[in-house]
């Protein structure tokens, strides 16, 4: 009996994927560099399905049909490189390396063509749903070659998420395209938990709204246009009375979020790319902020009382609906802005009707409107930003007036909403007819000679300012 | 006759520097790879100081006294390398590089720490004052080793800006640090330059006032606490009437704001350090919005007419200058935060109130504030953060009220004050007794086991929340 698929790094992730691989029909290979893992998982779970139990590398290659497909799960970074390292001398040509972690694009670039050079196809794949979702079906964004993906693409398609049963898993593009999308979407997902946040902070200081009410609203918004994972689960948390102390758990909890660096990694790419996620951004830096604890408990005691005080405007609850629902949009709009920027710089054919249908299930940022979002790119024409597509136009103008309300208001109370405000910033900043910009670029000639364009004439322009401020044509050398 | 200093590149920036050295009486060397520019430089200016003219790295190198100092002049990237590979074997032990040029801290690092293995001294020093301050004094910001600083410095603070007499030039710390504040200097002046802008949209869409009358506001505004170049020269630029069409200069320039990529560069390090240095990145991502011109002639067609409209408070004008001063206290905060992130990263010992000093003149952020912050960190007890300083602390209770009806209002006429409100948002997200970040670690608890400490306890835990939602005590391992 030989092997379908062999998965080396056996911790959660690795043994749920492989559990996922056996339960849907496939004989798995397992190693693990320590082999108390291997046989763990074997006596736990051996009777899932067909697994055959390896304690080295080279038994590992043994055991797998040809072109063999090896599944390396281990911490992103060095570790990765490492096991390649030992795994390249075993292989053929043809056989296919599949790095399922959290591997950074620009790594998955390098080795993808590092291992083409020696005919091997090496596949970076996103993975999201957490562990739960790696056993019992993830959204999967595979990377590499097309060619990989024909061998490949079955397995992970059956082993994925469905949404009304299509397959979470499509092949999204060349090289590192599987772990950039993944990294935008974790950057979503970043801006989708601080809006959410947002939404709850508001509620709460200017309406007064306790968790366990708030938790059924947020059940609520999950019926309508927010339906989704993240506003499911925080109505569970919201609605969790903390055993120890009886109060809501939410309350208990220190208020420092961490991060792993997959949304700023996000926001650097967005930098790279010259793409504005400022919403991504402002999510990252919420975090950070919220994590600088000596800065802040100096702060509660020195900057107090500078709040204001408002009449809460009517239907405020629904307000702060749509304020979350617009914000929200944003991030995504953002995001894909993004993907539509990196699919210039790095020659991929992404397909964003197909990277949206992915991640309509599986993933932690799964929600109904990434199913419009999906028919809005899948229209024979595209959006040239999400927010311009008929149906977002529409729902946007909808949303627009109660989230002026809600920012307006949370600004007076001294509630920070930073990505509410920052993605309406950007909202207006898109639409506007003028913006200052104008002025930045007089500034800049005026100090820096850096030139400007006119809005009535072709060419470059500098204006003598330091003289008699006669403008001149001029070629851009800074 | 032998030269003090030979300089290397006589590009604008080059031929400025060298001119200014040589005018305050230090005999300069001068190379550039095409004679042409050392000859025309001469030909001009050769009767300002004493100059030495040379045809090759190596005749630089022999007319210097010694420990010879080079300044290299030349572009950002590779052309700084290529030129330190011909030099290094033409110096000896003792000998000093230094690059005045825009290169990136990480690259001075890198070169510092490869040519003190060789006992060759690199100066990475960063400069502002554009053409005009290498001239006639441009704000110095010299890193590298405090033995190169004994020679080198004395030199650097007599070409150098002066604010009462002191020179804007000091020792910064090791290596890369003189380029990383040059860097964040710049990442400042981003957020400085749109927060004029903002306060110029304001004024002109809110309140109507056309550019020519807001001439005199900043006009008048730069005689207060906002006194600044960036100031003065918008008030210049917002006088200027266009000679061809006769219309306010700043309407007939494209709004499209270009970039250098400094202001990238601040906020990928800031992402970096884990420091929320959101107004800058609102700036950065400003300019990239306003140059998407696609897009945005796009959505003007598209997202029309959903401002709202409201009545100005009484007082509205002084309202704009409070809120674009507190924004602008809170981007210097941001930047600080930033500097004192980075001295705990790369080892340096940064002192804030000299590089507060260092930027009182010569550079395209002098203002008087910076008079004030350098006080703020000259006193005994250093501020956690800028506005916890007790002046500051005071200033920014006073501009709070007005900052949040400028933002409110803002916000409900459509006009996008990304950091306005991204500055607000900082400044409550930092006072804050509580945040929305314990439902963000509660959600991340949830969906990925990250587990969560508890304000009443030590210790890390995680809920059960796919059993009976019970909370275990947990070892974060993921």
């Amino acid at each position: 009996m030989s092997a379908q698929i062999g998965v080396t790094g056996l911790a959660v992730m690795g043994a749920n994927l492989a559990r996922n691989l056996a339960r849907n029909g496939y004989t798995v290979a397992l190693h693990n560099r320590s082999v108390e893992k291997t046989d763990a998982l074997l006596e736990k779970h051996g009777d899932e399905g067909d697994f055959i139990r390896t304690e080295s590398l080279q038994e590992l290659v043994d055991s797998l049909e040809k072109p063999r497909r090896v599944l390396i799960m281990v911490k992103a970074g060095a570790p990765v490189d490492s096991v390649i390292e030992q795994l390249e001398p075993l292989l053929e040509p043809g056989d296919i390396v599949i790095d399922a972690g959290n591997s950074h694009y620009e790594d998955t670039r390098r080795r993808e063509s590092a291992l083409a050079e020696k005919n091997l196809h090496f596949v970076g794949v996103g993975v999201s749903g957490g562990e739960e979702g790696a056993l019992l079906g993830p959204s999967i964004m595979p990377g590499g070659s097309r060619e990989s993906y024909d061998s490949l693409g079955p397995m992970l398609e059956k082993i994925s998420a469905k949404y009304n049963g299509e397959p979470c898993c499509t092949w999204v593009g060349t090289d590192g395209a599987g772990h950039f999308v993944k990294m935008v979407h974790n950057g979503i997902e970043y801006a989708d938990m601080q809006v959410i946040g947002e939404a709850y902070d508001v509620l709460r200081t200017a309406a007064g709204i306790e968790p366990a009410e708030q938790a059924k609203i947020f059940n609520d918004w999950n019926n309508g246009t927010l339906s989704s994972f993240l506003i499911e689960i925080t109505a569970e948390v919201l609605a969790h009375t903390d055993a120890r102390t009886g109060k809501p758990f939410v309350d208990v909890v220190v208020d420092s979020a961490g991060q792993k660096g997959t949304g700023r990694w996000t926001v650097v790419s967005a930098l790279e790319l010259g793409s504005p996620t400022s919403g991504i951004a402002e999510s990252v830096f919420a975090r950070g902020l919220s994590s600088q604890r000596d800065q802040r408990e100096l702060a509660q005691g020195i900057l107090e009382g500078h709040e204001g005080s408002v009449e809460l405007p009517e239907g405020f609850v629904e307000d702060v609906r749509l304020a979350l629902y617009a914000s929200k949009l944003v991030s995504y709009a953002q995001g894909i802005d993004m993907l539509t920027a990196a699919a210039t710089e790095y020659g991929w054919d992404l397909k964003l009707d197909e990277i949206a249908s992915l991640w309509r299930a599986g993933c932690i940022i799964r929600a109904e409107l990434l199913d419009d979002i999906m028919k809005a790119y899948a229209a024979d024409e595209k959006p040239a930003n999400l927010l311009l597509a008929p149906a977002f136009a529409e729902a946007i103008a909808g949303a627009v007036p109660a989230w002026r309300r809600v920012v307006a208001t949370a600004v007076q109370l001294g509630i920070p909403v930073p990505v509410f405000s920052s993605s309406l910033a950007y909202y207006d900043g898109l639409r506007r007819k003028r913006l200052p910009a104008a002025l930045t670029q007089g500034l800049r000639d005026l100090f820096g000679a850096h030139t400007y364009n006119r809005v009535d004439a072709e060419g470059t322009f500098h204006t003598l300012w330091g003289e008699d401020r006669s403008e001149v044509e001029a070629v851009d050398t800074h």
